[in-house]
């Protein structure tokens, strides 16, 4: 403990976000320690010190707890139970595992939200194939399945419009808990990074909207190209929200704008989100930091744009293999665009292996150069 | 050699300049390995590989070189007859050894200068005290007597005002070979980083003043407050210079900026430098990105400022001893402020542990409010 200089911050998950987590908490002052399953993680190719285990080993989040004297997550699927233990025994631990219990479950996720009045699609309990069908019927005949806990990346999700698709959908859930979400024709899928301190202050970022292919995220425009009015619902929503969860920390709050422009809260994520990665580039403090801030009670930084547009695009996997990245000369020759490689090896169909911020005038502008950058890039 | 994506950069020195170079080179897919003479350098602490061993030892020079696929450095004070003999084995080594080789001895580096027309201070040879006496007469009775090899932030430099004061200075400089130049009194000091890429294109930033106390930089101020001849013609003479220079990556021009609006190349620095520090926050391209761009062959980046003013202030430590980090928070309560420290431990007198750059509207805001965030902070 101690840390160089600040402390030491210890992370739960040693991937793209504890990789961007720990650059920015180095120049603050403070040592990283991340548990990642496995070794050479991308937190710790920059000075992270790892601890390799897996994420619900019990004795090696009490090491990593031991080494630290600020505990954190880069991902909510983990052991919550083991979390709220040590958090008991006197560590800091933020975001708070009771919050974490809660949003690993969506099913208790939608509950919390239902009750505190804040608008999400319809949902109920499935419980077999009866309930499932009853659901669909309640639903207009168009549901998403879910599985309750431990998916993202829309892994574990499956679209139902007829009663005679359940019976893979099950196959395919196996034993897992289940639940279901009356289908949202949305027009836009948007998203709102926010900090709180552990103090109870709340700072939100802009809206965003991101778009997904395949249920990945593969773009994010930051601001949200939407009028005012579904902007200022969807922040007002968005900060209720936040004032729901308990702990300090970043938190992304995922929504859907409705052809009628109504917004629904989809999803909570109790941790820094790649719907934020902009914010290095377009605010004054990065998501990263503001992390950092948050759990170990620094004041919180400025969330404003500091530029007109940015847009962000994901750079996945193209094939499965060892990595031959192709292209970079070509994606930095484009001015104001920002390169994010996250020091994966293989890559991967799909793997989140890096990302492009653009800034520019216009989000019509910084979408276009972006898109070009991807494109220029083999990997 | 190949590195987990781009390639992998050896650099000659650990310090705060490596660590910067890493943290810039770690997103843009490169691996970094350091040279460095004590362990856990704060190049080591953001992910660097390193070899222990002293900067002038060959055999580790070799082996930095092996192991890396770009070679260059952070300290000018090295040797760099081995790296012009890595560089003839066909290791790409920028900045080129020669250039290096001429700014390590300052009196070649103001031959060099005076020959391509450049204006800098009067100065001589000094092999003895009769050369010394000489010296002083001819630059008018004030003179700087300095070492000629190995000195930086000051250290080895004697203000010389009258001729008894030559034989403490001699003693000063035991065996070290000497030159004088003639005192110039200045008005303000300023500076020019730049960039040459490998095919000799190049790229300035900003001109900036730099403010010195105790012969070290205190305080960067971008844009410099000066009027638009005396920018212009500094710019000017700031690209002249580069244009002497072999080899490609990030220099900075010093320059005096004297009383009848004259500017003088005082001094080169064949690296990334305290005076660009800023260019993290306030340019699309930071001068460690744009180096390790640069050396890389990979194309160089925009470098206007994107904010109206920024001013950098170090953190020189301010006592001996074990770290005691305090006031981080208070620094990170003033809005647009950016803390960067070093990872070095312990403290020292005067010893860079980290710098504050503050972003803000005018130059007169942003150097009040990071003078009040470095009166914040206790090291």
């Amino acid at each position: 403990m101690g840390g160089m200089n600040g402390g030491t911050i210890g992370i739960v998950g040693g991937g793209q976000l504890g990789r961007m987590l720990t650059l920015a908490a180095k120049p603050l002052g403070f040592d990283v320690v991340v548990l990642n399953p496995t070794p050479n993680s991308p937190a710790a190719q920059v000075g992270a010190k790892e601890i390799v285990a897996d994420l619900y080993d019990t004795d090696a989040l009490a090491q990593l707890a031991e080494r630290v004297d600020f505990l954190t997550i880069e991902i909510e699927h983990l052991d919550a139970g083991t979390l709220e233990k040590l958090e008991k025994l006197g560590k800091p631990v933020n975001p708070s595992p009771a919050t974490i219990k809660i949003i690993q479950d969506k099913l208790l996720q939608k509950h919390l939200l239902k009750l505190a009045g804040i608008p999400t699609a319809d949902f109920t309990e499935v419980n077999g194939h009866d309930d499932a069908v009853a659901a669909l019927k309640a639903f207009g005949g168009k549901m998403l399945l879910k599985s309750r806990h431990g998916a993202y990346d829309g892994r574990g999700n499956r679209l139902i419009a007829k009663p005679s698709e359940l019976a893979e959908a099950f196959e395919y859930f196996g034993d897992s808990p289940l639940y279901a979400e009356a289908y949202v024709p949305f027009v836009k899928e948007l998203a709102v990074d926010l900090a709180r301190s552990t103090t109870g202050e709340i700072v939100l970022y802009p809206l965003v909207e991101t778009v997904h292919k395949n249920n990945i995220c593969v773009e994010v425009l930051a601001p949200a190209p939407v009028n005012g009015r579904e902007a200022k619902n969807a922040l007002k929503i968005a900060e209720q929200t936040a004032k729901l969860l308990k702990g300090a920390g970043v938190f992304a709050i995922e929504m859907f704008l409705t052809k009628g422009g109504k917004v629904l809260v989809n999803e909570i994520a109790p941790r820094v989100h790649n719907s934020g990665h902009y914010t290095i580039e377009a605010t004054p403090t990065s998501q990263f930091e503001q992390h950092i801030r948050a759990i170990s009670g620094l004041p919180l930084g400025k969330t404003d744009l500091t530029v007109p547009a940015a847009v962000m695009v994901n750079i996945l996997g193209e094939r499965d293999g060892p990595l031959e990245l192709m292209g970079v000369e070509d994606v930095l020759a484009l001015s104001d665009t920002h390169l994010h490689l996250y020091g994966k090896s293989p890559t991967k169909k799909a793997r989140k292996m890096g990302h492009i911020t653009v800034t520019a005038n216009s989000l019509h502008k910084a979408r276009k150069k972006a898109k070009k950058a991807r494109s220029k890039l083999n990997i």
